[in-house]
């Protein structure tokens, strides 16, 4: 056999038992996303296909083999780790697009031949760019629901025997009854008339039912997917894994059925879905966003209602009052783990021993700490000088940079808890920064709260925000290159579509990155609160949930308005308030004396206050002054 | 005969010819939409075809005859309206969209008949959208390029004989011919490798040869196509209207033909497309959003090449220097116009006899008198009180009210001139404001400076400068309905297109409208230059060009930032310089005094100027004065 480098997965015999796979089922080209059934932010690992096809793991790519060929598509972040995990069997092709695959196809494979695709795996937008493609060039695209890589996968981990779990009622704000019926009652109101609603996306079926399960890395979801009509509800779940409790909480076996929960094997989906089609009068809506094409597929034109999100996803975007009491409590607890990684790196770091690795290991042990934790909500960021310049780095062995107190440092981490999930960015220096490290930063501090502070009517979207967070970097001709905030939710995805005008928790998000030097983001979870302002009604404002002081040490307070320093002490007042409480019942002294340091007021507490809040007339005082004194 | 009320047009006869006509070409039913061939913002009184058929008057609207109905579509601005003017064959419908006409139709009209249309007078988005709400009804648009009202218009008003008018040298930035020439190298460089393009609006072929004509109302139009292709020019116009001056101007007998206008009548448009597009191997680019149905239906999917905008419409929104120059100029000259009729409103409102409409006269009168003075550039908007807060509010006999110091008055006014157009408005009170008056002015005013003095980098869109206009509303509660800012011709439609990233010259334009009560709305022109930043390339700024001061007694400068105060004292500089100049040449005396009077600075020429612009520096310096006298 030839010789393979270490780092190279061999795939020869893979390649050749899909082949036959392939010609028993008639396709010349076999399509493998790296996506799972729900189009998850994070697979499982019994779901990363294309990496044991490949042999490359990153997280993002295409790969389709023909009965010759086999070519991995994946975009710049990843070329390098692709040629280095694949044999000589792969080929890389850089350009990502749909429309580059198909070219490539088109070329490669016979005119009115197959090409083969598992369209569990395909979102709908997906498929139709596949599609409008691949017809005009007259290649059929052959859906085969029976996925052919798993078909010759022998070792595919298993589905985790774990139990579904049910959250405790000390973090449920609507029961799953009270949720069912609130979602009926849009599908009742819908002009449409749906008469179900089709669940694809796994956290829509976990918060629908106030359930969770660990089947994918970082979000606590369970495979399932849920069809709810006005009067009955079918759970799509691997019921081995349904104790008798959960049947209990569920009403699994009750009458009436409008509110019993009839419980039906993950697999059955699609034949339940296609006698379900064959009753008349019915119609489904789903989310086009999060349906895959294997369900999509199922229903016909007639029968089926679309929105961008299902009424699933849109209602859990606003958050009820518990929700946002628990979210709340969530990161009171997560800023003390943050802030004792803040506090141990102020020690360690000057001692030359730490590394990103590490920092990241030690953030994740505190959270790990605290009360109703659930691990990462994400990996951690962690990122030293110009590491921290990159878009999405995480630290691997290879990377990993020493911390030092000559460079500055960045931390983008978050924890899942029961009652919240948390994601926060803090960036610090334990040197001295230079004058543009400092001025970058307060810029950039001064984006975040220009964003916090804004009143705005109910209805605005965040997309009109944006400019925000950039305008005291524009000032000096500074920018960045990502967007600004995203959604969060509620112990789920990090990243949750942010759906507009609905949206209750989102997060400023404004940067700045200098390549090969360093990069700078800060970014809190907020909450949107009523604002109560002098003539008008249903205006809001945001409330900053995250708990963890600013490094004071970047903040040149001479740039900032009178307005956003107060904004400043009003928050770190905040921060003393609620975590000294915390940090006291944890009995953590070293940290609270820490903390307090950490928020002294930039204006001093008496005259300057004053002077802060009533800055022009002062101004004017202040004119009076210098007039006598001239 | 019946007794008709004096408000009211007779229409029977006029139907009764229509309805011969329609029947002569076999329809059904005809459309008449109060649109002209260019889709022009005003029209011209012999295109006012809605109006001759219906009475009614009004701006916007659709009237539809069948053989036995006649309707008028029109929205709630001009319902009382139409009643008063429409006589008993005319039934007035409310629902003005297209998709609410078609239903009508549908109604009213046999299955199969024809539904016939002038195809010059829709847009491409109106033919659409008819075919599309028609179609599975199984109604056939006829298009009849020959106008049914046209033909029993027997006192239809004729083309008016002026000739065209050359721009003189001083106002032009680039000839026509270097125009010509870099609208030929974006074909040559488009990777679809158009061979001519098609100009249908009117300012399209007004700005490529620098011709100016008085066709239609407020805009300096005349009637006109163009086909330019990559070595002929085709102008097609009245030619009698074209003197032997500018045809030695526009090369019109020439060789070689790629510099040679050639001319032909207007009424050629389509037979000279029709015979274009039998050519092989030709491709015709046009803009969708200006060309008419008439032309669009004559080219071929094939060698058809489609952009929102034509090549013309987005080059034309790019000023050039010589235009920035001269846009500059004719707003010095309008300024004087604007600080008259404050001037003289100042003076005579406490006397008690001047209304809307004697101000709205005063104002055109002041600017005709300016060089190079060319008309209002849209009807005055000139509200007192209540009236204010109506949109698009012009006074009339009906509703003009008295001006007096116990309301407020807003005056939305512009000119054209040769070297530019404008368009300001200023809002102000003689007597005494209430508290929530000057706040809401103030708020206004503090929207109005922030966007004008934000530093942004090149490609940022309009869009996102919106909400900076209204965040020192929203701070109160306080909020206003319509959009901020559009784009500003030279000597050109004010409703120009707004291109995004390309526009040069646009509006801020916030305001604030309290129903019943008053109205509040500031509107400058300001001109997009590079601003200089500390550490990035490519930024750009507002330059405000608009050089008329506020009304003082409205603005609370306590609400204000030291920044916005400083912004505004350097634009009371630069109009005491610029204005002072010009006054002086103009030999207006009282007019430079009440100017110097209203733009004294609002922070003492010392020490406070020092204050504001060392701001925090001093407020500590403030501080420790403090201490010393308490």
């Amino acid at each position: 056999p030839p010789y393979l480098p270490s780092t190279v997965v061999n795939t020869t015999l893979r390649l050749q038992a899909l082949r036959e796979a392939m010609s028993s089922v008639n396709v010349s080209a076999y399509i493998i996303p790296g996506t799972d059934a729900h189009l998850s932010e994070y697979i499982a690992p019994r779901d990363a296909r294309m990496a044991f096809m490949t042999g490359f793991t990153g997280s993002a790519g295409t790969a389709v083999v023909t009965l010759n060929k086999a070519v991995l598509w994946t975009d710049s972040r990843y070329w390098v780790q692709a040629e280095r995990q694949m044999d000589c069997n792969w080929e890389l092709e850089k350009d990502v697009s749909i429309s580059s695959i198909a070219d490539w196809l088109i070329r490669e494979v016979s005119d009115t031949d197959n090409i083969g695709f598992d369209p569990f795996l395909f979102s709908i937008q997906t498929y139709e760019s596949y599609s409008y493609n691949l017809v005009p060039a007259k290649l059929m695209l052959k859906s085969i629901p029976d996925n052919l890589v798993d078909g010759v996968w022998t070792d595919r981990p298993l589905i985790p025997p774990d139990n579904l779990i049910r959250l405790p009622d000390r973090v449920v704000g609507r029961t799953w009854q009270m949720k069912v019926e609130h979602i009926r009652t849009q599908m009742t109101d819908n002009p449409y008339k749906p008469t179900a609603v089709l669940l694809s996306a796994l956290d829509e079926t976990a918060w629908l039912f106030n359930l969770r399960g660990s089947d994918v890395p970082y979000n606590p979801f369970f495979y399932s997917y849920t069809l709810l009509t006005l009067n009955e509800i079918w759970l799509f779940v691997h019921k081995d894994r349904v104790t008798e409790d959960l049947k209990l909480y569920l009403n699994s076996t009750c009458f009436p059925l409008a509110h019993c929960v009839q419980l039906l094997e993950y697999e059955q989906v699609r034949v339940m879905l296609k006698n379900y089609m064959t009753t008349s009068g019915v119609k489904v809506w789903i989310g086009t966003e999060y349906t895959n094409y294997a369900l999509y597929e199922l229903i016909t034109p007639e029968k089926l209602l679309t929105s961008a999100y299902s009424p699933v996803l849109t209602t859990k975007a606003v958050k009820d009052e518990t929700e946002q009491r628990i979210l709340r409590d969530a990161h009171v607890r997560d800023a003390v783990a943050v802030i004792q990684l803040l506090m141990w790196l102020e020690k360690v770091v000057p001692e030359g021993k730490e590394t990103e690795m590490t920092a990241a290991y030690y953030v994740n042990e505190c959270r790990s700490k605290q009360k109703d934790s659930r691990g990462p909500s994400f990996e951690t960021i962690s990122a030293s000088g110009p590491n921290a310049a990159l878009a999405h780095y995480s630290p691997s062995n290879a990377t990993s940079r020493k911390l030092t107190v000559d460079e500055m440092y960045l931390v983008d981490s978050g924890g899942q808890y029961l009652d919240g999930t948390t994601d926060i960015t803090r960036t610090v220096h334990w040197g001295i920064p230079t004058d543009m490290q400092k001025e970058a930063f307060t810029r950039v501090l001064m984006g975040n709260i220009e964003i916090s502070r804004t009143i705005f009517p109910s209805g605005t979207k965040g997309v009109n925000m944006e400019m925000l967070g950039r305008r005291a970097l524009w000032e000096v001709g500074l920018n960045y290159g990502h967007g600004t905030g995203h959604g969060v939710g509620n112990y789920f995805g990090v990243h949750e579509c942010t759906i507009a005008l609905l949206i209750v928790v989102s997060l400023p998000e404004p940067g700045y990155y200098k390549e090969n030097d360093f990069g700078i983001r800060i970014e809190d979870v907020v909450v949107i609160v009523p604002a109560h302002t002098k003539y008008g009604h249903n205006y809001l404002t945001f409330e900053t949930v995250s708990l963890v002081p600013y490094d004071r040490k970047l903040i040149d307070t001479s740039l900032m308005s009178p307005q956003q320093l107060q904004w400043l002490d009003n928050y770190y007042l905040t921060i003393r308030e609620l975590m000294g409480d915390e940090l006291d019942r944890q009995g953590l002294t070293e940290e609270k004396t820490w903390m307090l340091k950490h928020t002294v007021p930039f204006q001093s507490a008496t005259a300057s206050a004053a002077v802060s809040s009533l800055s022009l007339t002062l101004t004017a005082l202040a004119t009076a002054l210098l007039h006598i004194l001239l």
